[in-house]
């Protein structure tokens, strides 16, 4: 198996996060993979995925003190392995894990994936508990010395037999559930300890060594970033997408610093190896936080984000609830021409960037390109584009056709003019085109 | 209380880590107790201090691999407190802990510590054992985000009423068995958070307070360093001393950089706050680290010690197995004009340093002043100090007597010239001095 | 001469630069002069400082680009030494430099100093200039790779023969001027370089020697900082005062911050060392940038700037253009309880602190104390202190008086409690210390 | 003009540093540039390259304590741009520059680059001397707060008109004397400064600009690294070689570090875009240095060397004086199969890399793969590569010809399996690629 055929082009697909935060049920999957089937998969989307704590007892339980209840009863199997908390999630009462929601799920012509966190459980560990197999147990997988900081449930996973031999056993347990995507958290960087203590460099390695040997394509995604430049070669060997920031939530600076992350990345973008910009904030998100609420982001920045993760093909995963969809936020998810910068063979590549304004082209593997101008600034603006700059045989010419207004433009002396509201982007495509 | 009263001079005393490692046993504290009192406690000795580990019931099992055996069983009692393993210490089997042995120790007219790591037992967390009182339980006291980057016993304690309960009884539990002295380790500096997940910084402030209440004059030593000198207020207003370096071996390298960390707390040496240099790695050390061995230090390095480790005043701890002592070593530990400089109304103070040499004095309450010369280089080296630089009332013609030599010597034209050996120092005292 | 005598309490005067920026004239400094003699010369307020630029011709212009123009031209003297500007200061005119200003001032009762930037000018050195002595020229004495991070002027002076010739001979020709105080710039902290470039360290060491051999005793004054407390010992062997913070101004936050080093530093104030807070930014301030204004300081947050100042014993630069003081500025800088905090004998020390509240208590040489309760928080607050923190035979029964507004108190149950206002504090003498 | 056009693949050449340190002279660059005129041109080698300090009329002078003379003087034109010294290039001396020698190289069917430091001359600065045009002077263009750590010549320009002009008006001066090659210093990277002052960052984009002015395809190498790949965009956009490393010696720590570097920037080698591993130290080196010796590396760790730079595709500049190449020297620096990996075409990958081990491919556009294998150890050591990792259509039985020793090797079972020479590599190609 060659990972990198897992995920030829960005994944794309639904998280749990942004609207349900720890609380996703078995019905919310549903629901929310229902609305996929029958108005986003014909774009593309196909992935249905459920974050963080999934068997956490008590989640979503004092949300205002934490996000993860300190020493709260997490469900598991005699192996050390997690398993749904069957009251969340009813069909798993009978030891069969999300066997049977992955199965609706493919029934949908959708594809299935999950939330883990990097590690062994703690509690597993401090009652050596066994590991499937017989052979060890769990204090003997765990690094007691490798914890999560912000996180309670797990210790690090050591790099020996009896770890290899625990994700082993994970894998192989998902594969059966019929798990099609795995987003591992608490892995892409190393955020509390020294880099010397971190074991979750080895630990990226270890899961995919299981993910080879359980026999499924399941597609690796790493959590969160910011992901190191200097580890780039680890990622792209072991998993299919990792994270370039931290959370990314409805924020104009967030998004303004997602450029430069872009910028950074950009030449690590390939078939199987997907730097990834982190859920798509947009619709109604937040009510697992506390607050039920539509995004912050105004229509120029959500055109903004789209712009910039499609022309730089990071995976799209959508963090609004589906069911609460509205046309405005359909019409920017669906672009079809926006979306076509994803397709195999495709690459992006920034034009320019300063503190004010960006641009970005996308050609396709017919050659075809596609040009976007980015306004940072706070004000409309009037940017430009030099034909030269494209380095490709783009006619003089050619009419260009704005992605979101299918107004016209053209270049004029080699120049391209166009003015683009703050915040806002002018993305082109050739007529030809789509 | 007033903390400062506990140790009005540097503490002074014996610690079983640098012979023992984690392997130290009842009759291993009391055969070196019976040597102090006998031999050193005339000479301000009082301390014998058991170090690290004496609840793990494996302690010294599988040394190779690790100091501290993961998910090792501690024993402890029904309140989350560690207790004395009952098989290296026997007369604690009854559950009376370090009772006895304190009483076979202050029988002597000695004194006793223990070591403690910061937290609460992490099994305790998980399990959710009651802490004494009845009110809280040990998961509400610990904060899984908060552990000690190499040794996997404990969690740091949460800054709440759980929290201070369960100091309030340990220190408590402490006063009842006798414990004159606490080395509390993970504590003085955040080796492996980052600053804001640091619970020591807290800790520190709960153990102070859980020693006021408990009504027994406790001497609480933090460790280990370096210790950061912003943080010099904090140590200074609840502790007797802190550690100003990582763990101090036999290492002449380790030995300079003392110096500088001499310089920079000098001013911070005062009554009941004692800056510390760490234990004396003299005569026999090493053998629970499967090493016995003689000290690395040759005696001319031993002697540079001694003199900047007293002139600057710090604790004495020695870390020699105390029924192994040879003459050279007890002559140095004892020598009454160096031991003099540690005297309440002494203060020490840097002449001047640079990387090849140094000069500090050491003045008592009466003005009488000590002066030392330092040769940090390889070779043997002419060193000279100006009478200016003592800017004090030591007379141009005042006769100085060398501390360990007892040759004798004079300022000529209001400078001293000695010839130092290398790595060595000559210290002086004015005849009518001792 | 002990350059310790020569400021054993903390200096107080007034300096140009907060009103003036580079500009100040002749005519400026004698009417400020004037005004201190006649009201705040019986205070203790007695230095004179000129600020930075005195020999800059340009100084000033095109204020809106440049504090400092670049390649401007300076006014020297014939052995790389810069001199007043003649059109700003018309008495240097016949080459006399500072002499008679100084003479003014010194006939008024009070001292002069003067500005300098650490190092020697570089067009001296691009055009080898000679050096006073005639035995070498100012590129032997120069280090081209030391440079200043926001002035153009000066390249750092070598630890070698030509530099200390340098440093010598100026300090010969301030001291024959009639100087009394130097604050010597961009040399207190490295703020550009990596530390092992930085030249800073030992020119500091080479102005102490270059003051000791011109034989007037010079105060010697170290600027900018943050001071580094690993320097200390540096400071306190060469200089009289070190300023803790990078420019003060009347920024609340700042003041804030500088509760932080007021601790950190606490412990290094001493006769003849005294840890600068830097200018007293009150009454009108800012002419010279650009706008003339209003300290921005509300009384409260004056109040507490002066409280913490005092009570710490930091230095007392006032920046406010005394011609202008109003009558609440003066009462707060004529304090006379206030102000006895400095005198020889008396010590500060923080109580507590955390960042809503802290304390402070400052010791006279009789053993009076003075108390201080400061309210960091933006709402009024009500602040207790324990008696027993005092450590002090304060009688139980104290009357206590504020320090501004006269009003009594009293310790009830050994605590005393009071309200603050936002951003204020209370301050109390008893009644019998003043 | 495409910058990318001027070198479509890793230029190759001589440069003069590594064997005359300041001191080349015109009789040296033209007698190294005979020799590779006759012996390496067929393979490739064409750029003749002087270094640092060609300008500087005492370079070479008290080496001993300086490479740089502070203050020294430097041969310049009325505009402010520097000129050979004409002692040491006394073609040079009618004001025609390098034109003569550029003439002579050309003739040769060679190419001819200059070394330049970044920025502007000091002294041309402090003297307001004038810029070509009339417009400007050089106090104007110059940023007194920019300076090199290590060399006292230059100040960096600022990004305003003057400052382009100033390197505008170089540009056109070193397209006159036929300049085809500039390895601009002091550029890739901010050694000293903080990064908000460093002024490299946009001189990169102001000497790109200018030598698209300029009408000249000059190649644009920058130097020293570390570059920083936060950094690559703007490296790619404005320059063709940048350098990954401080400056590289015959240290095999060195070079064993310059893997970490290749697998980091592997995805940033591009047509006209190199990533450069510097110089390679090999045959006789160091003369100007004070010490002419022949190079470190051994036999083995030379192949190394050569592999790795040839299969990441890095610019081959030799180091060795020319005139006294050895065989051995001229077999590794001729080696076809190795030179074939900088073909137009060929892409380098690494393959795996621990601290002890490391592998690499390099495919060519016919999708030849050639392969290496690196010990990295100090002990032979046998290392084995399977075929599923080249990811290639190489088959099974592929008969592979050891590139410096025409061995032959086979993948068994699907893995080759090599003995390797302690420091040492094995690089095989197939037998149909050369």
């Amino acid at each position: 198996m060659d990972k990198n055929n897992f995920a030829k082009t960005p994944p794309m697909g639904w998280n749990s996060y942004d609207y349900y935060d720890t609380t996703a049920t078995e019905e919310d999957l549903l629901k929310n993979a229902c609305v996929m089937a029958e108005q986003l998969k014909p774009y593309g989307y196909e992935y249905i995925v459920c974050d963080i704590s999934w068997y956490a007892e008590g989640a979503g339980r004092d949300r205002e003190h934490y996000q993860y209840l300190p020493f709260d009863t997490l469900s598991m199997d005699a192996f050390s392995r997690l398993t749904p908390d069957p009251v969340r999630f009813p069909s798993s009462a009978d030891g069969s894990g999300f066997t049977k929601i992955a199965e609706k799920i493919h029934a949908l012509g959708l594809k299935f994936g999950i939330h883990i966190m990097r590690g062994i459980p703690r509690k597993a560990a401090h009652d050596r508990l066994p590991l499937y197999g017989g052979k060890y147990t769990a204090d003997l997988a765990a690094d007691p010395g490798s914890i999560c900081p912000w996180n309670p449930y797990m210790y690090g996973v050591r790099d020996n037999a009896a770890g290899q031999c625990y994700y082993d056993s994970l894998l192989s347990l998902y594969a059966a559930w019929g798990v099609d995507f795995i987003k591992c958290d608490d892995i892409a960087v190393n955020g509390l300890y020294r880099n010397e203590y971190f074991s979750g460099w080895h630990e990226i390695r270890m899961l995919h060594e299981a993910i080879e040997k359980c026999g499924r394509p399941i597609v690796l995604s790493l959590s969160p970033g910011p992901a190191e430049i200097g580890k780039a070669f680890l990622y792209e060997k072991n998993a299919n997408m990792w994270r370039m920031t931290g959370d990314f939530w409805d924020d104009w600076d967030a998004l303004k610093r997602m450029f430069e992350r872009c910028e950074l990345w950009q030449d690590h973008v390939k078939e199987g190896c997907f730097p990834d910009c982190d859920m798509l904030p947009l619709g109604m998100v937040g009510k697992g936080f506390g607050e039920e609420r539509r995004t912050r982001f105004s229509l120029n920045e959500a055109k903004t984000m789209m712009t910039l993760f499609c022309f730089f093909r990071s995976p799209l995963m959508i963090g609004a609830e589906l069911t609460k969809l509205d046309a405005e936020t359909m019409l920017l998810l669906t672009n079809r021409a926006l979306l076509s910068c994803l397709q195999d063979g495709s690459s992006g590549r920034e034009i320019y960037r300063d503190a004010s304004a960006a641009a970005w082209k996308n050609t396709d593997a017919s050659g075809n390109v596609r040009i976007a101008l980015f306004n940072l600034e706070d004000e409309e603006k009037t940017l430009s584009l030099k034909l030269s700059d494209l380095e490709e045989a783009l006619p003089e010419n050619a009419l260009l056709t704005e992605i979101f207004e299918h107004t016209e433009a053209q270049f004029k002396d080699g120049v391209l003019t166009v003015v683009v509201p703050a915040h806002g982007v002018r993305a082109y495509f050739t007529t030809a085109q789509v």
